[in-house]
């Protein structure tokens, strides 16, 4: 790689855990200069971890004022992130921000204007599930025609969110943006199916919110219907009760068998084709032909690092990116647009970016 | 039981594998005193296997007058059992036939007209799967809070319907009627659903034809909101291509580990809840609490003979039946919504017969 790009971080919550330690293995690519968070001690914590030097902000306008930085790492809350990738923007800046690409479509379009006049600016929008090796193993199975004509995905999302620290951050808990975990949890997903199985055409969904610490709504059934024709179905519950695991549990599960299904019960996605089905999860693909079973072993890749590395080739060759605005944007897309369906009660066709009320709001920027 | 009913059996295709053997069983409670059937050699073939006196007929008008008959079993393709159905229930006869109810809600209620006016006429449209032990299993399961709060029903049904004997009936393989297989088998599912979880509020599908010897349409996914709050995905796909087994491949499948995921590919359902999940296919119940599983294996009834004792004790003992007019035309009602939802991409609410167009038909029918 060639000269390290000087970032600024903006943000020392999640960040620290998972942007900071990939930014310092790649430390010749990156080189993070100075870190904002309105806590200083938060933000001095972080800078104590990083080879120095290293300016630390308490104020976000004082940060991005800061000479010789050319980027900035947005690991802010949703609502606070559109605004400071607004500012870097206006400035000039590279921008790496976390999924979702706003807190709304509409929100997302204003960004984009902002950058449209400078198409040499990079604004990187990171989305792991675009890194998640599994879902190019099932897109590869797909493509070759394994499992023939592919005719329905199942797509079920089942998470236990109140034994995550995601449920700890009080934003998530008190969302000011529609969809709360739905949305943010919900762009994953949603980058997954569109890697595996194109652009969705059309959506509708309902949704149910059955535990009240989990506001605006914890469930959702959808159908989903794709430009190659395929339907699926895909449904999340943030809803489930964690379960208090001992060792000797776990022992018992694994050896009266029950290892397997207690793993289902957090949702295997599953498509059907002709000819044969894909089963896969997290860390696995399982392809089904007649009755021959092949099972893939998937390796994680650590998908933070290949974001910034994928990014990085964007801002110093040029390369196009994984990860752009338009994929986050329409990722976004489809759960706005099932969120509409669920409230207002229609099948919903999602934004893009090639609409003529998006391609208005670019030229309107770029005039 | 008491006195045996005397029954005239219309159709001469699919009763006498499936009809025939449940009434000759219970020859305490039917005496099949005539056979219809347009071809005469079907009609004398049943007939034949009769303790007799049976008449055989070829025309229906004179089939329905038989003397002596107090009511008919109508096995006719949907079509022509609509037809026969009306004109049994005008000459005051009780009626077992088959589901779906009707082609249409729209035929379904002008049918139940003919019904109103005489309450003590029993009319059975029969549903095996509201005599599925599995349905019933995991209604007690839910019902007595083992799961928790149910959050999320997945009902896929995969069928390879070309290696069936249904996709050998013409009738089905050219329908005259909405939906084709979506129709015929989905009122299945949706009863076994109705039973499991109560009555659909709103549905919402997507479907497609991808096989053209399968028209209209061949694969569906779908959402349901049920008036509990309950939300569900429904697929369906009778697209898969049969699979050739060999006994070894068979016994290769066993000791690979593979049976259960080919197992899997024709559709495990999955109910979610707060603290557990049940999975469950056509002979068996998977209760997953934690870590933990039981597993009950559900022993299959005879649903057909049950359908006929229930019916033999709606007409001689005025007993409610449970494959009442009212069940049928709700599981139809939701296969209509969801062709419509899918036709007209909108969200759509099954009609019931409660509503105010059914009623004022049904008082019509009464004046």
């Amino acid at each position: 790689m060639s000269r390290p790009i000087p970032l600024l971080l903006l943000g020392a919550g999640f960040s620290r855990g998972a942007h900071v330690p990939a930014l310092r293995g790649l430390s010749g690519a990156f080189r993070i200069a100075g870190v904002f968070s309105r806590t200083r001690a938060k933000a001095e914590a972080v800078a104590g971890e990083l080879p120095g030097p290293v300016e630390v902000f308490t104020e976000l306008d004082r940060a991005l004022e800061m000479p010789g930085i050319e980027a900035v790492d947005v690991a802010l809350p949703i609502l606070p992130a559109s605004d400071a990738i607004a500012a870097a923007l206006g400035r000039g800046l590279h921008v790496f921000s976390e999924k979702p690409i706003a807190e709304s479509v509409e929100r997302a379009r204003a960004l984009l204007t902002l950058q449209a006049p400078r198409p040499d600016q990079v604004w990187y929008v990171a989305e792991n599930f675009r890194f998640w090796e599994t879902a190019w193993r099932v897109r590869e199975l797909i493509a070759s025609g394994e499992i023939g004509t592919p005719l329905l995905c199942h797509y079920p999302t089942l998470v236990p969110i109140k034994s995550t620290p995601w449920f700890q951050t009080q934003w998530r808990r008190e969302p000011g943006y529609a969809g709360g975990f739905l949305l943010d949890g919900g762009v994953h997903d949603i980058a997954a199916l569109r890697l595996m199985l194109g652009e969705v055409s059309h959506v509708s969904a309902f949704v149910r919110g059955v535990d009240p610490a989990l506001p605006p709504a914890d469930t959702l059934a959808a159908s989903l219907q794709f430009e190659s024709g395929l339907v699926a179905n895909y449904s999340v519950s943030y809803a489930l009760e964690p379960v208090r695991l001992t060792p000797w549990s776990v022992v018992k599960a694994l050896l009266s068998g029950a290892e397997r299904p207690v793993r289902d019960r957090f949702g295997r996605k599953h498509i059907v084709g002709t000819h044969g089905s894909i089963f896969f999860m997290h860390d696995r693909v399982e392809l089904v032909r007649g009755l021959k079973r092949t099972v893939f072993k998937v390796r994680s890749a650590d998908m933070m690092v290949r974001q910034f590395e994928d990014f990085h080739a964007g801002v110093r060759a040029g390369q196009p990116i994984r990860n752009s605005p338009r994929e986050a944007l329409h990722d976004l897309a489809v759960i706005e647009a099932l969120l509409t369906s669920a409230r207002e009660r229609t099948v919903t066709r999602p934004a893009r970016l090639e609409d003529a009320a998006s391609l208005s709001a670019l030229a309107g920027g770029q005039s």
